[in-house]
């Protein structure tokens, strides 16, 4: 196994340069194969370098005099334990710097996002500290040689890329503002240097193309020869720029791929949303509940589950909450919620889905109407969406700089659009596509035909948020309540943002005579396993009219950003293909 | 399949009663085989019911009429969709009720928690809304038989407990305390009540067993008969009391087990604490992200991992988010935390052991010293500790009249005990029990050392909370970072509750080569499935120092409330036996 190639040591006088910065620095190296050659390429020179060190020091040692004596050796170098700033200074971050602390020496902790030499005298460091909070450093050679000499610039001026690093600087006013960091009106001078953590001479993936938007989700291996031409025909034509990734590339490479702005600004929108939806039902009366991820018995014929042996037993993994929730509410809980992973052992290569995605569900007694389940879902999405953008606009903004798309519409509040599925067809009839003309009520949708109603929609009411209702009695589950009035169809919802379903729900029925009934009708045995035990929930004790719904986190950050991809809203897609990181 | 009883019909005219009461009411009935025959019996009847129901009604209709006219009979009997209560109603909760609501009509929709006759002509109901909310509702019988008939009483009288019914009522002040509910000073006078879901005639387990503490949370079936017996015993020993159910029938009862006063209080302080949690961590800088549970390979050399096959491959279930906290600092993320489910396939049958617990977890950038962490957990248990007392009172209370326990002490801030592993050791040596006398500072500590540590600190220092620091090196996993001053010990901690340990984390070796050697010296191969991507995280690029911990929501549940078994504090605990429900 390669050795990761270390921080070069400072050197203890006019030896070599150690390590060169990063070749290809902000612009290349995204193939696994050019990484190799040039890590061995960059191991050799360290190699060298070392020996250099190695000899020169031998001279010191013996006595033989160096040819410049380093005042500053002491000011930089591989951190220590027993590595030491000056007392009293104020750790900054970067995000806060002020004017009060112009002229005053600070520490800070960040990593070289990129480092250059100016002549034998001066480099400057691109020091960033979290998400794109970037500030330059500039290490200038004094005359005197302290507390910086030559040998510390060229020292600083060839750390790795993505090394960390303590500096100790004195925070001053550029002469004109810096164009390269997103702090343009300070810089720091730096007075020491250590590096605590050497990133490798070869990025496996840089920076730059990190921040790239994806070049393909496939989940196909492309062969590493036929990659890096794609590559270097890309770099060819677009000389300036950085080429694109592909999401296999980048899920390689997760350290480089989490550091990029735009997957940490989504992280935190993705964050922030996740809390705005417990903090909406929490104040609604809901109450958070835990259900399980391993189950005894696989629900719903058990299509599409992952299965396991479990001691003397098999156990699968849940698919959905709902039965729990349900079982929360026989228990006498008024309105639950959980947020917590749910599988589906589905083979679909999709951008929209993965085999473990985050479920936000939620479940309630109904008083009077199954609508009250509708307003509750509705209610937290349209608090989801009207909160994020005050949330998180620079994050919002970083993202659609990246991948970009149309604001996301919202109606005005009264104006909600709640439609019938059969309306819904009804447009699609006659407004939508040529194809859909003939469209029944009685027949569910297909994800052309929702996306197609979606533009209808948001052209027709300005809005990309949606619902629709009474879904026809045969494209819903055994659970779902028929309507009293009409039983071809069923108190049951979808919610969609962009034409494409984030949310599932609906009335359950809470009588046991009318589930079993309606379990054969759909032509299972209410006897089966993990069938009967739904069953059984509702004869232990009366349990009161509910309903509910399931939310999918990762679609409703990834449709309301646009993002080409559900994989780029999650932290670690998990699809058939793919397991790691 | 045995079709559940349903509520009985409203008698046409005077037929006889509908099934009476549960029989053994809320004193018995907790095995499964004694619930079968009631069943059976109570089937029976419900049929004789219907069919003299059928003949009243057809009798009825043929225009021979009945012996007496039921006046009220629009005022009682199966809810239906076409039921109306009177107009304009106000909905009232019985938690909020108070004197501005005497003399008003409300609408309830409850539980019948208990029913009783008086007379021919007067009926007791206690009417549950939620945990224990319990108010009294009597139904009276009018001379004229409006709104409120001797047939309506009889048939309210008879309603099966745990029927979920909803109840037109006025608000009357008693003359005296009500003792049996917990609203003592209203009562709801009936004048229409209509049972929306009927419960069976005899309940797998009683309202009053369920709120009984758990008699054993053995894993292993006790046959039938044997627990019959058991019970017949402890009921003739005991006969003002209930007797109390084991782990096994409340689980066979989740819908019973979940109603119990006891249980919802235990649910509502776990949510809090969770929340707390979150808050804590939120407003000091840490960002949630979620692991995965699917995982590609098993680390920690694959003991105790859950495998499943995946598509082509084979899958694992996370056994802790720590690689993944890892990922995030090493992605840039400064501080970070996790609330979720993680898995362990260790056969173990305690009551401190489950296969799917929760997890909360945290890790974050270390600055100048590991002891940052230590200090953040501790923070975020003693924000916990503090606030879940003032947050939940009374569920606290209600717990501990279930299953008491000592209060649970806290030093005054300031006074926060941190001992060394080897302070520790000393004290079990000095202080502790004659066994404990020869315990030396290199073994890991054994299940009852910590809890006779824990009865000297508790004893000493006046707490029931505390940290032990400086695990020996070999108690500790290949990642521990060792104490540079003394690399017989690492920078690893438990934290403890009532000699418990809920809470285990340290600093994490950061640089791939001080990593690969200690794998080494631990004998793992570092090129091994699993070790190997995780010793590539650090070559990546440069990581920061980091540390940090994960805790047990279950356990510190569970120990807050010194509950006999964890398993109580979980919402569907997992044992190497138990996947259901």
């Amino acid at each position: 196994m390669a050795e990761p190639p270390v921080s070069p040591a400072p050197p203890p006088a006019e030896t070599p340069a150690a390590a060169p910065a990063a070749e290809g620095g902000e612009d290349g190296g995204v193939s696994k194969k050019a990484a190799k050659k040039a890590e061995a390429k960059a191991k050799k020179e360290a190699e060298k370098a070392r020996r250099a060190a190695e000899r020169a020091a031998t001279a010191a040692a013996s006595g033989s005099a160096a040819q410049t004596e380093d005042l500053a050796k002491d000011n930089y170098g591989q951190e220590t334990h027993e590595t030491k700033l000056s007392a009293d200074l104020v750790e900054v971050n970067v995000k806060t710097l002020g004017d009060e602390h112009v002229g005053k020496s600070i520490k800070l902790r960040a990593w070289i996002q990129n480092a250059r030499m100016q002549g034998a005298k001066m480099a400057f460091v691109e020091l960033r500290e979290e998400g794109n909070w970037s500030i330059q450093g500039i290490v200038a050679a004094n005359p005197e040689g302290t507390p910086v000499s030559r040998q510390m610039v060229k020292w600083v001026g060839a750390i790795n890329p993505e090394s960390f690093v303590v500096v100790e600087a004195k925070v001053q006013k550029p002469l004109e503002p810096v164009k390269s960091c997103r702090v343009t009106n300070y810089e720091l001078h730096i007075t020491k240097c250590f590096v605590h953590a050497a990133a490798p001479t070869v990025l496996g993936m840089t920076l730059a193309a990190a921040n790239r938007p994806v070049a393909n989700f496939s989940d196909e291996e492309v062969p590493v020869e036929q990659e890096v031409e794609k590559l270097t025909i890309a770099s060819a034509g677009e000389t300036t720029g950085t080429p694109a990734a592909s999401m296999l590339t980048h899920l390689d490479n997760i350290v480089m791929h989490k550091r990029s702005a735009v997957q940490q600004a989504i992280a935190d929108i993705r964050g922030e949303m996740k809390e705005l939806y417990r903090s909406y039902l929490r104040s609604h009366g809901f109450k958070e509940f835990e259900p399980p991820c391993l189950i005894g018995a696989a629900s719903e014929g058990g299509a599409n589950v992952f299965r396991m042996p479990y001691f003397e037993k098999e156990a699968f993994l849940a698919q959905s909450p709902q039965f729990y929730k349900q079982i929360e509410i026989a228990g006498g809980r008024k309105r639950v919620f959980s947020v917590g992973p749910v599988f589906r052992a589905e083979n679909s290569n999709t951008p929209r889905h993965m085999t473990e995605f985050t479920g936000l569900d939620m479940e309630m007694e109904i008083k009077d109407d199954y609508r009250e389940v509708v307003h509750v879902l509705e209610g937290v999405l349209f608090h989801i969406f009207r909160n994020i953008q005050e949330r998180c606009p620079e994050e919002i903004a970083l993202v659609r700089s990246v991948y970009p798309s149309e604001e996301f519409l919202l109606p005005e509040p009264g104006k909600e659009v709640r439609l019938t599925f059969a309306e819904g067809q009804k447009l699609l009839r006659e407004e939508g596509p040529e194809e859909f003309r003939n469209v029944t009520d009685d027949e569910d949708m297909s994800t052309p035909q929702e996306k197609a109603l979606g533009a209808i929609i948001r052209k027709k009411y300005n809005t990309d948020f949606y619902v629709l209702d009474k879904f026809p009695e045969g494209a819903r589950p055994f659970y779902a309540k028929e309507d009293p009035a009409n039983r071809k169809v069923t108190n049951a919802y979808d919610l969609f943002m962009r034409g494409q379903e984030i949310c599932s729900g609906g009335q359950r029925i809470h009588d046991p005579v009318e589930l079993e009934a309606r379990i054969r009708t759909k032509g299972i045995d209410p006897t089966s396993p993990g069938i009967k035990e739904y069953v059984d929930i509702f004869k232990q004790a009366g349990v009161p009219a509910h309903g509910g719904g399931g939310i999918g986190l990762d679609r409703v950050v990834a449709w309301y950003l646009n993002l080409p991809s559900v994989h780029l809203a999650a932290f670690y897609p998990r699809t058939p293909k793919r397991l790691l990181p």
